[in-house]
């Protein structure tokens, strides 16, 4: 780590506006292959996981605070810019920000077909919206020991709101990337992972009910208004629901995706207990 | 139902000024015994699960757009204040408001014996904090067909932001406060209800493996950052824990709660589906 030689105070610095572009603009995440970071624990997270972070932009006060920590890292190949309170506050997308800010590479996207080599137990995330939602099921499969994520046509996972929500687990879970459906299901078949539908309604076997621990299989969970398409659920090798007493509409689909995610890893889970 | 004679647009407005006591200060919503909804599918919530609604202020446009959906209720014993825009934006807590605001009464407070005389799956809640956790945990109680939920020295459930998280669930859920634990412990153990301490680390079952649901039975989940206090843990019967493979900080208390709901649950999910 190194850093800057002068406190960096003018919003046209052209890192801070790479930073504000990267926080705002999907397409220069893309461009970029690059996303923001806000806030200390999340910085911090980012650090003790080894994401390649490129740029941090910390206040006088945070460094103060955090420094210390910081210096841990040194061999980190990243920039540390001091910035001035009024910038921290120009940059900050939180409402009691921290003054402490990076910027990350995303790591090289590897092939499909490689993410699904290994782990038995994958989540498709498929036109999920919610960034609330996203990052609850990243946690909540980081927790659970979940092999990987597949984000398909949901949201930005490296959109701020998603990486915020995920608090740190996005740097821990293995997470891919892909928005053609034939693809992804070709990827599936080949690397002989079986696809089970998460539905809410009509004919479907009652998760939980059978041995899903023995097989690799994908539970595709869907959008939060609409849930799985009919297109994604007729390619898929069952239908799997929650059974439900009350009023359906209550369980939110970051809820129902942990509570499959949480049948998919039991039986893993009581072994190694 | 009956209409108010004219738009109120004043501020200092009896009925307004109240709106904003009760949507502020937790005191006032104690003294009145009442809570505010805001926003079209709260108030509709409300009115379909037949909750005792008293006033109901909306805007010329909200009224517009939902008036006839509310004049299905024409036998409620509410008022309609019609508002202007500008009040309506001072009412708002939202960020996008809809310029439909209600006051609600408080269902009277049952003994505590009469709410656990019948049902078999309770929750306490035993100071939580984040009213996000407290609503996600009703909604999810809601769906799963969860008995009642105890608010033990709890965020406060008619805080207008727990009220939005629950999205209309705290109308159909059964709900009771007690802040004092000797007498929730006596009153459970009265009522023959075993208590289960929800614990993330030590000694403890893991969920799942034990038939759960042949009993009556109440899960005790703890606050966000500390878990349960040690006080309650030994008072409990049974610790139990959701066994875990990642970082288990990853997984938080509304989702943890999720899970062991469902693990209470399901034996009579797959009884009646």
């Amino acid at each position: 780590m190194n850093y800057g030689y002068k406190k960096i105070t003018a919003r046209d610095n052209p890192e801070v506006k790479l930073y504000r572009r990267l926080s705002g603009i999907k397409k220069a995440r893309m461009q970029e292959k690059s996303f923001v970071l806000e806030g200390y624990r999340l910085v911090l997270d980012a650090l003790k996981n080894g994401a390649p972070i490129k740029n941090i932009f910390i206040t006088d006060d945070a460094f103060l605070k955090y420094g210390g920590e910081l210096s841990h890292f040194e061999n980190g190949s990243f920039r540390v810019n001091i910035i001035s309170k009024e910038l921290g506050e120009y940059m900050a997308e939180t409402e009691c920000p921290q003054g402490i800010f990076a910027v990350c590479s995303m790591n090289a996207q590897i092939q499909l077909s490689e993410f699904l080599k290994n782990g038995s137990a994958f989540v498709v995330l498929y036109m999920l919206q919610d960034p609330g939602n996203a990052g609850m099921i990243l946690r909540t499969a980081d927790a659970l020991g979940i092999s990987g994520v597949i984000f398909c046509k949901s949201c930005d996972i490296y959109s701020p709101k998603v990486v915020r929500a995920t608090m740190g687990s996005l740097f821990r879970v293995p997470v891919a990337v892909c928005n053609d459906i034939n693809e992804l299901f070709f990827e599936l078949e080949t690397a002989g992972i079986e696809s089970d539908a998460a539905v809410v309604q009509g004919q479907a076997e009652l998760v939980g009910q059978s041995e899903y621990d023995r097989k690799r299989r994908a539970v595709w969970i869907g959008n939060e208004g609409n849930g799985l398409a009919q297109e994604v659920i007729c390619r898929c090798s069952r239908r799997i629901t929650i059974p439900m007493h009350g009023n359906i509409e209550s369980l939110n689909a970051a809820m129902a995706a942990g509570i499959l995610m949480w049948e998919m890893m039991k039986g893993k889970a009581y072994g190694n207990a």
